[in-house]
């Protein structure tokens, strides 16, 4: 048996996660949550996370069950990734750049996308003003990840110091679906060469098929 | 010359840090930044953040630069609270259910109260789609905040373990504006105790007074 359960679906939320499980080469297992059956509001599942949203990660070598993406990516990477490949050590400048970074995706990016994603794609009325709203307001986030990453730029293609890190799982994850919403990526030449670079991972490949 | 400059407004975000502050004794100097008037999206304050929004911090001991308010409340948390009054020790079970409640307050309350806020308030146009979609979830989440105050009932009035954390002043900072858009905090027993204890404290209310 795997000691972590992943409970999870094909969205941009689900990704970060699979994709950071790869990336750190653990053994896991996953758990299908079509989450267009709204299984998530079963109340087997609001035990594991009273939000009744997926990806939530069970670790049965902890005893630590936890929701919320960037909270999930921090704890794997505090636990598994102590030879800091994918995050900077606790504490350090980089840390906390790494940790505005993930909030502001959290706070930022993924709510607004989602909203975009609402209106352009799943609302039941054809509302303008939501639509204009949402990707206007996702389009001028997706420009403040160009000026972190030229920020960075004599590091290399990375959102902080000089390799990957969660920060960047997190934003990639979400970056992955802008074309869906007619959103193109090659407006913003770093946010496009960075975004290429990191597609083309296996591990991150393999990411994007989970579940299966 | 205070070691600690907080760029902010009177906003539920500002507010989270001041509060925070405040509860940690800390000696600080604000700079008010009326948002009306888009100061924040001036040269001079995206270089402390590119994003241009408030509240942002700058500690010139450390020579951190900071933004994000879940970012800002684990900094100041890290560094400011090592006898862990507000907070809980890096590592721990109450750490990580800490930060999931941050992320959740980050990633759901905060944006989605604050669509709720745009479509009652300030959008020039009444989108009704628009109100009472995000009427109702920000209704459906403080839902789950009285359920996670349920399940920690046996610790006391707290969010995560035996006392206050940064994620009670997180959501705090948004529970404080509900009535200005017509929800009643009353109907969640839980919430609604929980609401008037942490008002009460004196250094809440002062930092609910930041900037004056």
């Amino acid at each position: 048996m795997s000691t972590l359960t992943l409970y999870t679906w094909k969205t941009p939320n689900g990704y970060k996660v699979s994709i950071f499980l790869e990336l750190l080469e653990l053994d896991y297992e996953t758990k299908s949550l079509d989450i267009s059956t709204n299984i998530q509001k079963e109340d087997w599942f609001l035990k594991l996370n009273p939000n009744g949203r997926i990806p939530t990660l069970v670790d049965h070598s902890t005893g630590i069950t936890i929701s919320e993406t960037g909270a999930i990516l921090q704890y794997l990477a505090d636990t598994y990734d102590k030879a800091h490949r994918f995050s900077y050590p606790h504490g350090t400048k980089e840390y906390y750049l790494q940790l505005e970074i993930l909030y502001f995706q959290m706070a930022g990016v993924g709510p607004m996308q989602g909203q975009a994603n609402h209106f352009i794609i799943y609302a039941p009325e054809k509302i303008p003003y939501g639509i204009t709203r949402y990707k206007n307001e996702t389009k001028r986030l997706y420009s403040v990840v160009e000026e972190y990453l030229r920020r960075n730029q004599h590091n290399g293609p990375y959102l902080v110091g000089n390799h990957y890190s969660i920060s960047d799982i997190a934003i990639f994850g979400w970056a992955n679906s802008l074309g869906k919403i007619g959103i193109d990526i090659e407006q913003w030449p770093l946010v496009s060469q960075w975004f290429e670079k990191l597609r083309s991972f296996p591990e991150v490949q393999k990411g994007l098929s989970v579940p299966s």
